[in-house]
């Protein structure tokens, strides 16, 4: 996973993934009209307003950014079609050379850990294969150690999938588990101890691990400690834009080379047409443009 | 909710919840081939599997026990068919007057916490209201502190839903973040603090609030402590059995009246007919049996 994220990242000049996270309010109206018109008020319109949607950006962005972040939230609020709207994202961003980061925050212990695995691992049915959710990396709560993590390094290492593990998360009320200290570390230090530790038998080519940390970008002073802290340990950072980071605030995010994290952005990218509204239907295009914008904004950051 | 649920425990005289966490190894081998034989090596099959099996151990044990607590990562295991299978087994559980406890373990921020908060909630879509999950409870993380909670707390007080926070889980690794101790308090008691002050707005009749906690069966000492700090919060203790606690090692989960808390079993329940393979077809009857056996062992325990 890490060394193929980091060669597309090189290839496209471009940390930015799009956060794939539609909700009702966010889709542009004549989708919104159409959908509903075909299938009622019902989850499934819903389903495929999301679906639409999201194709259109995948499409417009594809070969701008190297991976897509879908949030899993936003598609379990409308139940058992949501899912398949999420699992079918997937599907076509990876048929489109995608790499896919389920924010699926997942964390759970011994056989349950194992099944949430599945995630990465794909799943067997008497000696056949099925890859059921087309996710090339997850990200994972660390709540309860190493045995809601040790399943899915198994699935890191040997089928090249990664996993991003929670040590300090963009929103204010973080602090009230992360940033409590014990003998003067506070708790995402010691996160990020055994995130390091974690990830050191799958460290790739290119010297990072497929066992990755999510580290909000509104915590600037954090992440240049994280940064120095975690030399093997790449970034995926949210928080950038609607939660207010910019490019500026993340150059110590990167590594000496500029590399080492990719930053997401969801409603700065999927929304950007709301500034417009008469321009509904190039909702996508605005989100080409917003990927452009943001991946200048990163790249003037250095500068 | 919690209402609901103590009333229930009162009626059946157990505080005994059904983990219907099935795996592939578990279901007998005749449901087995016979959804192999209909539906080929497929999910599909695996999903039809599960819910033959839950429904018979739902069909057998719902006089006797108030709540089943089925996991979700089991089912998401098998993707999208997986997952109609567990909505599915909750609504049946639901149908036959149990309440449902979702053990997701989810957590999230802001509008991502919200949307999943639907599934207790619920989903409006255009004015019109849909249950899609069919839980009246579910398993929440606290690793993002208040952001991740707020959500489900309108959902706690106005829907008489609930939600069980992750305090401390029964794993053994469980020690490396939540027993770090911050100025002498472990991070278990500050998550414990925080759970109280969530749960203080939607305390219910019976003194319990409908924010509850997850305290592990495999550490007595901090059950106890617990029990005595959270004296308005109810406790779903997962541990039971095949993790080692037994009735003896939970008497001081609960309170001085012998409420307070719901003990989940899965593999001793749903596993049960596996000590003798000989009647595999009475499955469900086995576990029936486990459930009167625990029901006894726990109200041993008090004496």
């Amino acid at each position: 996973m890490i060394d193929k994220l980091i060669k597309s990242i090189e290839l496209k000049q471009n940390p930015t993934v799009v956060g794939l996270d539609p909700t009702y309010e966010i889709i542009p109206s004549f989708i919104k009209n159409e959908m509903l018109e075909t299938y009622g008020k019902t989850p499934k319109a819903v389903a495929e307003m999301f679906l639409k949607f999201n194709k259109e950006i995948i499409d417009e962005t594809f070969e701008l950014v190297p991976a897509v972040k879908p949030q899993v939230a936003m598609y379990e609020k409308y139940g058992l079609e949501g899912i398949r709207a999420y699992i079918e994202t997937c599907e076509y961003a990876k048929e489109k050379g995608l790499l896919v980061i389920g924010d699926i925050k997942r964390g759970d212990i011994a056989s349950t850990a194992a099944a949430y695995a599945s995630h990465i691992e794909g799943t067997h049915i008497e000696g056949e294969f099925f890859d059921l959710w087309n996710e090339d990396a997850v990200t994972i709560n660390p709540y309860m150690g190493y045995d809601g993590i040790e399943p899915f390094l198994n699935a890191c290492k040997n089928m090249n999938k990664g996993i991003f593990v929670l040590v300090k998360t963009s929103n204010p009320s973080s602090s009230e588990i992360q940033d409590l200290t014990v003998d003067g570390t506070p708790i995402y230090k010691i996160s990020a101890s055994l995130v390091n530790k974690w990830g050191e038998s799958s460290i790739g080519n290119c010297g990072y691990s497929n066992v990755g940390a999510v580290v909000g970008a509104t915590h600037k002073a954090i992440g240049t400690e994280l940064r120095a802290y975690m030399p093997n340990t790449f970034f995926l950072v949210p928080g950038y834009g609607a939660q207010g980071g910019t490019g500026k605030d993340l150059v110590n995010y990167f590594d000496k080379n500029g590399g080492g994290a990719i930053i997401n952005s969801s409603r700065g990218i999927i929304g950007a047409y709301q500034k417009d509204l008469s321009n509904e239907k190039d909702f996508a295009k605005a989100s080409r443009q917003a990927v452009i914008e943001m991946r200048d904004d990163l790249q003037k950051g250095g500068n």
